[in-house]
């Protein structure tokens, strides 16, 4: 069976017995999740949410990035949410790479890449193109650093309310397990 | 009980019986979500995912964001999908305002505004601050045509192989169903 009809099968199934259709647009716990999307995780198990408690926001390496802080102001500037977690996690492939990396693989094909004992290697044949030079590809060389790195830019950014505390950990892949980031989360409390 | 108590409290009880600890870093099923972040949405659920499937990547709107094409771009050449979805979903927050609203919101305050029936209205005091002037804020003013039009833009991207089919769909936060958008998966086809 392809992915789309396993998608569509599986949607079927949950839609019918699907009893949560007068939840309301704001969050009901009032906070927002900022986390990877990697596969292994799942927030809503791993946090303990239920349709309708909370904002999930993701993108590769949980990185606060422009477009995650458009997310964040919207979040609460609009939706009321009062917290914030910065949530990356352990064995991440944003740990894998660099830019110049990323770079010279899409410049040399388009093709999926191999991940062997020295990283990333590329496998496929060209054409490739050189937009890649021109994106910040927001890798990540220290695990801890990065959490505090994104919840301190948070935290900066003219648009976020100092009365936000914004907490910072890592999800371990191997436990299911949230590790608190402590220079993070401290630098990341409400003023 | 504070949120972030609430939080760890779940996760611990979710640690406490994890058994995926051996998953892979590539997606299982080798495809990859783009969805918004609404607290309504839980992708696992309404799209069938277990962890270790999918790659899922959200922000508000889910909309086609430079970040999210640099996701989508990390999720295919790097840990190998090969077929994305865009879903976006009714009753989004993201249709109720426009760039403009938003950059007057921001201006007069950096409290939460309050939604009525003609919108969002600001009931809080200054200070505000003009860095919204600066931001896309990705709004949508035709559901379907938000997901042709970020159906399209993904697919004309220069790091996007043709070869990647990108399937377009709203979700019905009333019944949890998807609905697709016939237009957008026609375009998102592969080449």
């Amino acid at each position: 069976m392809s992915v789309l009809s396993e998608v569509l099968d599986a949607n079927e199934s949950y839609a019918s017995t699907f009893d949560k259709g007068d939840l309301a647009l704001p969050p009901a716990r009032g906070f927002a999740i900022l986390t990877c999307m990697d596969a292994r995780l799942d927030p809503a198990k791993y946090a303990g949410l239920s349709e309708g408690d909370a904002h999930v926001i993701r993108n590769a390496g949980g990185r606060a990035s422009d477009d995650a802080i458009r997310s964040l102001v919207i979040s609460y500037k609009l939706l009321g949410t009062q917290e914030w977690f910065v949530i990356h996690h352990a064995d991440c492939g944003m740990e894998f790479f660099t830019d110049e990396v990323m770079r010279d693989l899409l410049a040399n094909s388009l093709e999926t890449a191999e991940l062997g004992p020295d990283g990333f290697r590329d496998i496929g044949e060209g054409p490739g193109s050189a937009e890649a030079a021109y994106i910040d590809w927001l890798t990540i060389s220290d695990r801890a650093q990065a959490v505090v790195d994104d919840v301190a830019r948070i935290k900066a950014h003219p648009l976020v309310p100092a009365r936000i505390p914004v907490y910072g950990y890592v999800y371990d892949v191997r436990t299911g397990r949230l590790v608190e980031v402590p220079a993070a989360t401290a630098a990341g409390a409400a003023a």
